[in-house]
């Protein structure tokens, strides 16, 4: 293998630190948010039937993903994003489950698309899913708890609201068909409105396009509701089901500015999965709102019918945790803060004492410090070591020490020496950190 | 899709809880351990190009990868196991650091080959290297972290020790090519010693073909010294690698025994993967010695080499995460011990109440407490969910509570309720969980 070919395959990253531990962070503090308001994990495979993201995954996923036989011919393929998975598994194994079910996940991801800036073949996701239960309550839970996490890693951020509910129920009663309902939707969600008016216009005639003209333009939910109002006999058996999922917008939109957030509705927003039936929504970094979301979701009441199961309520988003990586790094920097302590072996003593002196050291201080032993050549070896990788102390460990049991401990920030009897070590250290 | 056909693909899983709990707090744990001793966390890709594991992952490995196409015609594979790409990356990324390096990953890898009992084809591996360390200190460091990680999750567990370097050195003084010396290592990894020696048999003849059993039936680490002093003449050149091979072997025993661990010396030992070079050892469950190994490792110093570059020692092991949960579900069972609370909404009070009651409960208790809102259709409906899922505690919000700002907290398990002011509910809340 020469240089060039210690890369991974194109559109793939080898993830080392400080953006590794930053990665690692993440996906710890997504989880622990996840448990503390109730949602269970649920862990899908890699690997799925390529049919499954074929029945209802949006136009642009399907063309870009992984697509592979196995030996008996079977068509698999790499999942593009996990909720299809989880909804299968729901199928598969949790109907009888009390509703509502709310789930997490923490997945990788693919998609074989020419890789951009923050966009790679392999991405990770940090999702939530509630199952089973039609109240804007689970639209806020996940979205709340995405906003928890969010703060506690220390990004604050912004809502965007959207809802094509409205769209695909005028689009219905025009008689236009899901595929070419998605086709629009998708054209919208690319901020290409002129080419999706355009497009309707051929097939619907001025008239008619005018109405989706309007709605586009309209950015106050009041006026919106006007809007729906207006056309409630030509929504006719629509106008109940259109409206409640503007009142359930308009909920969601109050419930999360009670509490402190910003949530703008943007009559544009539809996002790219074909599944999303009523709110949907994204984050943008407060700040760094005309960069890509970091993340988003919605309601996709239904999606349990498309893989014929019976219907079901449900409501989700994902975190594109790379965006999060890069939002965060570029907010509070990659480090952690860790302490490190190296216990350092010389000369000729048991290496078990220096274990059980580490092990007592990690037991005794705080989980933000590291504790390793490591046996130089010479103590100056192990020093300078100690000095590259940024230890903050040295507990060095020679055979006078030994003997003496009196240890020799170096602050390497300071480059202060001190004598501690074995006896005290351990609280000396974790002092010495604090 | 017919009920049959939510299943996953064949070997791959679904994983909801309570066995995704489980799976979520090794993952934790183990990431937590690996911190603590000083590992930092490295992610690689889950696709590489199938060269990378053609050059030296073992015969068995190389038959049983997902290989396939992309849309360029790369041959790629789904990773098989982690420690070729961690390699890569060191030579691509990390070979200016100073050294030692110590890394762990949690990583799924992927093996199509027909599932068996507790063999998947996608599973799940925790692992830990050092590059950089020629010190048997560096192999005891991962094994003792790995150990720490098993007792933190409660199990306990027993260390199987080999030493592959021996054979290899004989091997490879009686011409015996790599390939092949791979081979018969690969059989008495799979218990066909009987096979190994008839294969060796028909190449180096009876009188040499003595030499091995001999080799595979002594078990005293003493007794193997004297037998590789009986033969320095024949080993030449080789006989100090050997020698020192075997003092690591004995010193990695030793010092674990002195810790407290049963570690015992089985000379057939060798371990599937054909890239190690000296020491190798498993860990089994301790009272469970006959079922597989839940995981392991050893020295491949210049496994760097395979790939042109320079040469670099380097030790580590992987943990077969599937196994230890199949354990650790035989030995403690599933439940976590996690407390439940549901802040139960009914009536037409704002959702914003709930939720900043609901951080504020969060914030005020153990990490081992769940909190959620959830509005019901009525309230009896509400507590026969929270009964179903097994609430501990339920909080009820409705328009009467709101007003006298006086909340009824139920707890689920004694069926008492109790009236409670709402500026002394997070504190009485977190009492009664306690």
């Amino acid at each position: 293998m020469s240089e060039y070919e210690y890369n991974p395959p194109r559109g793939m990253r080898d993830i080392v630190s400080p953006e590794a531990e930053l990665y690692e962070y993440l996906f710890s503090e997504f989880k622990y948010t996840a448990t503390r308001h109730g949602f269970k994990p649920i862990i899908t495979p890699t690997i799925e039937y390529f049919k499954l993201f074929e029945a209802k995954s949006g136009e642009e996923i399907k063309r870009s993903m992984y697509v592979f036989e196995d030996k008996a011919k079977r068509i698999l393929a790499l999942r593009p994003e996990v909720t299809a998975s989880v909804i299968r598994t729901y199928l598969r194994l949790m109907r009888g489950y009390p509703k509502p079910i709310r789930l997490y996940y923490i997945a990788q991801c693919f998609r074989y698309e020419e890789p951009q800036y923050a966009r790679y073949r392999e991405f990770w996701q940090g999702g939530l899913e509630i199952i089973g239960d039609p109240d804007v309550n689970a639209d806020l839970l996940v979205a709340l708890t995405a906003s928890d996490f969010l703060e506690r890693i220390g990004l604050r951020h912004v809502y965007l609201v959207g809802n094509v509910a409205v769209y695909r129920s005028f689009m219905k009663k025009m008689n236009l068909g899901e595929e070419f309902q998605d086709h629009i939707l998708h054209l919208i969600d690319k901020d290409q409105v002129d080419r999706a008016l355009g497009e309707l216009e051929n097939v619907i005639g001025d008239e008619k396009t005018e109405l989706f003209k309007e709605l586009v333009s309209i950015s106050d939910l009041d006026k919106v509701r006007e809007f729906i109002d207006e056309y409630k006999v030509f929504l006719g058996d629509l106008y109940d089901k259109t409206l409640s999922e503007h009142e359930r917008l308009s909920s969601f939109v109050n419930t999360l500015r009670e509490i402190g957030y910003t949530a703008v509705y943007k009559p544009t927003l539809v996002r790219g999965l074909a599944y999303y039936t009523g709110l949907i929504f994204e984050y943008k970094v407060s700040g760094a709102e005309t960069e890509p979301s970091i993340g988003g979701g919605g309601r996709y009441d239904g999606l349990t019918e498309v893989y014929n199961g019976p219907f079901e309520y449900s409501t989700g988003l994902a975190l594109g945790l790379d965006r999060v990586v890069l939002a965060l790094s570029r907010e509070t920097g990659l480090s952690r803060g860790v302490k490190t302590v190296m216990i350092l072996v010389h000369g000729n003593i048991p290496l078990s004492t220096a274990y059980s002196i580490s092990k007592k050291i990690i037991e005794n201080s705080g989980d933000e410090v590291e504790v390793f032993v490591y046996r130089a050549r010479s103590i100056s070896r192990g020093l300078e070591y100690g000095n590259k990788i940024g230890c903050d102390l040295v507990v060095l460990i020679g055979e006078r020490e030994y003997t003496s049991r009196r240890i020799v401990v170096k602050d390497m920030k300071s480059g202060r020496q001190e004598l501690v009897d074995i006896d005290d070590l351990v609280e000396y250290v974790s002092r010495s950190l604090r």
